[in-house]
């Protein structure tokens, strides 16, 4: 089963196209997490947080940073919190935006089997014979690979917006990834990372990458909308998952559920902001066919 | 004192720009490290390999990629070989080729003081606002960051030589970076890696970045040539360290050195294709400037 039949599957038992973003930082979670390492209170919060979004999101993202900040006692809870997410049949993408020389890259592509989880994030920008060892041990192992095609940052433009034969690189970076996950199925097996705070450009990379499902980071937090998660959907709002990061996992932390819940009540602020969450999304029609 | 200032002091003391490689795959050592676990023997083989560099290379550079496919136990292993390094007072460049959004960014920037190295390596091209926390970081704590500019591997051209405004975009990433290491010294705290196996190019991205430090990967196994190395020096051969991979820390597996010594001796094969490349380097003309 590919990783795109096992991610829409995923998408139909939740109802939800919401990815929960995990980047926890030590200093930031509930008291009820303080005393012991600041790996073991990641670890520890973590598998409280996956209990609060089992069945109410399509999968998790760890971004690797939050954890290898925190040196090999991070890569432990890492791991621990992506055996975590699969004992709750979570599926789970690792966000490591890896990328490297051919051989090397062979190493990366390892990544899914090596720390146990569905999917990972690579960045493109080496060129086809350094991104082609991800797709192809995806392709082997049923997992799946999500490439940078425009990210979400306000500076993505220094490079990613530079006019290459009439068009931005960003086009150019759309049409081959397209290219590297070209087959029969519906989905391409080979995802892509475009934000939602570029909601124009996402809807020229959507034309370029029709089969192509787009983890949409920058909802919530970082100032995207669920309009701009919809402007990266196909005409019936398919093809797309959106990111939330600190907007869900730290919700007690904002309001409206900052003074509606607070602290002792953390989880009932992640539940409530990822329902919101997901009524957003469905109200733009995002998922639209998807969920039909 | 700055990293570069402390780069400079190692060639000095080594009288050497070689960069070695710390890559080891664990079903491809010598069969006395044979026994426990791949992460155990990786550790145990890049002890012993740093014994037998050290003094004879400015820097030892491990990849990530290498360490992060074992696992956590890996990543055990990488954070073991860090430390070595830094009992012996080598220079270490951890080669992650990190690259997130602001934020996270940020996360990554504290690389170094997260796992005990001096430098690590950063792709660019997600723009200036998600590159200078690396920056900013590495000036605050005297460790060092090198920018992907140009890749060694074969299909690096698919985007970076894409034009831009009649210039390869990677003369654009060549200028950028060049101005994130804007200051007053000798040379600049931001490195830049180029590959040594386009020299025609590395000529060009010189002239854009007169005051950088080039790390050069490619030398040996991958193709480059110390010709490919001067290229990329500027006109008194300095600006350059060079990484050789498999050619040095996996040296009794080619020849001559196979022949020479087999796998028994392997350390001395190790030493003596050091001590060549350092020779190959000089005969080329490459630190002219630095070890006068």
């Amino acid at each position: 089963m590919s990783f795109a039949d096992r991610l829409l599957a995923a998408v139909r038992a939740s109802k939800s196209v919401a990815v929960v973003g995990l980047d926890p930082r030590p200093d930031q979670l509930p008291a009820e997490f303080a005393g012991g390492t600041p790996a073991d209170a990641v670890a520890a919060f973590n598998r409280a947080l996956l209990e609060t979004v089992a069945g109410k999101c399509c999968a998790v993202k760890p971004n690797a940073a939050f954890y290898e900040r925190l040196g090999p006692a991070g890569m432990v809870a890492l791991a621990s919190t992506l055996k975590s997410a699969r004992e709750r049949g979570i599926l789970t993408i690792a966000d490591v935006k890896r990328c490297d020389v051919t051989d090397t890259a062979k190493a990366y592509a390892e990544w899914c089997g090596a720390w146990g989880c569905d999917a990972i994030t690579a960045a493109p920008w080496l060129g086809a014979d350094s991104s082609l060892p991800f797709v192809e041990a995806c392709n082997a192992a049923g997992t799946g690979v999500f490439f940078l095609v425009k990210t979400s940052n306000a500076g993505s433009g220094d490079f990613q917006d530079r006019e290459v034969a009439g068009e931005p690189l960003f086009l150019h970076v759309a049409r081959a990834v397209s290219k590297w996950g070209e087959g029969p199925g519906a989905w391409s097996p080979v995802g892509a990372v475009v934000g939602a705070t570029h909601p124009e450009q996402a809807v020229k990379i959507r034309a370029a990458m029709p089969r192509t499902v787009f983890l949409v980071p920058g909802y919530g937090a970082q100032g995207g909308t669920a309009a701009g998660v919809r402007a990266a959907a196909n005409a019936k709002g398919d093809g797309v998952i959106a990111v939330a990061g600190r907007s869900v996992a730290m919700a007690w932390t904002r309001e409206p559920w900052k003074s509606k819940f607070g602290e002792a009540k953390w989880r009932e602020a992640v539940a409530a902001s990822l329902d919101e969450m997901n009524r957003d999304l469905a109200g733009a029609g995002v998922a639209g066919g998807w969920l039909a």
